[in-house]
């Protein structure tokens, strides 16, 4: 299997980067885009991109990265760390999820915590003591796609060609998921359940809601 | 004198791009941020990082043109034009100004005919015809800054250190200029208009509301 990449995005405060996010992503040829914690998005910024990236989520960073490990993916985490590498000595080997920390306090210890390695975008100015999540989030996806050797897209004229719109589309900006995860994660609930702990923001019913959304005809 | 970039925007729609731009440019280490046409612009996503930057404002191209050719600048156009080269093989010689076109529509031919050459970001997914403007810039401003070999910023911890913030700001969300330049925009309006001609855009009376800035104490 080739060279794929993800962007994990937990708890972005702002909603309306998520889509301006969507956007990079698919323009950078990324797999999916995993929401942990928040579910729900909004797809300001997007322009209609959402409907062609796969959208994937997880209560808790665990989840998330026991699914990537299965994917035998690096997890490398975008933040100015002290052995964090500048993003253009592309310091990757193999499929990576990059993982993006809320705007205003970046990566917390406990992301951190699942991170195989750091990298950071180096700046010049005196200004700002940071870039905004999307801007930082789409130069590092420039740079994997670059590494990776990723087919160009065709264009026509001056713009790279858009293909059709999938006919099934969640209308809702919000992040659903298959039968068989929601099935998953009921039972892995019931599990937690049974041991005594909950995962933070797994008390509410939010499966049920996301079984509506996908068995109703929106 | 050292390598300097430059970002020139022109005619941008949505003037709330200006302000994350704003906070790339003062990041990578930009030296002006070049407004033509619209004068105004909403510091929205700046991070307070318009105060770090200094903006210029010309009517029309071919006067930012002029002002960069005297400063031996190549004007590099960012469009996906047919012989246009990526923007990670860093086809640069000297200091550059990058020229941004309008979020709908691109470079027009007018904004073209300025450019020495044509950068492009390569994309490979197929959900979006094109970047964001404020993602476009960054990105390219970015791969300036490696290629140059821009000095890195001081950190502390997972910041880099802002500078403080010059005393003396204009409050508004305005491209004000100096007394000199207003007193030339004023004596080339009145060749223009002995001449025969008018930029478009030029036949408000800005200038005297730039002085007003100037000069009242807000």
């Amino acid at each position: 299997m080739g060279i794929e990449s993800y962007v994990v995005v937990h708890n972005i405060a702002k909603r309306h980067n998520v889509g301006t996010m969507a956007r990079s992503a698919t323009a950078f040829g990324v797999s999916e885009l995993i929401l942990v914690g928040r579910r729900d998005f909004n797809a300001f910024g997007s322009h209609g991109s959402t409907s062609h990236l796969r959208f994937r989520h997880f209560h808790s960073l665990l989840d998330a990265q026991t699914f990537l490990k299965e994917k035998d993916c690096d997890i490398c985490g975008v933040e100015i760390t002290d052995n964090a590498v500048a993003v253009n000595q592309h310091p990757f080997k193999r499929s990576t999820a990059f993982l993006l920390g809320n705007e205003g306090t970046g990566l917390s210890a406990k992301e951190c915590a699942i991170c195989d390695f750091f990298i950071y975008i180096p700046q010049y100015g005196v200004g700002t003591a940071s870039l905004n999540v999307t801007v930082a989030a789409s130069i590092v996806l420039h740079h994997f796609g670059v590494w990776a050797g990723f087919p160009e897209r065709c264009r026509d004229g001056n713009k790279f060609i858009v293909a059709e719109r999938p006919v099934r589309q969640v209308k809702r900006n919000y992040c659903a998921e298959t039968e068989e995860s929601i099935i998953e994660e009921r039972k892995s609930r019931r599990e937690n359940a049974s041991k005594g702990f909950f995962d933070e923001g797994m008390i509410d019913d939010s499966t049920s809601n996301l079984l509506d959304t996908l068995f109703i005809d929106q």
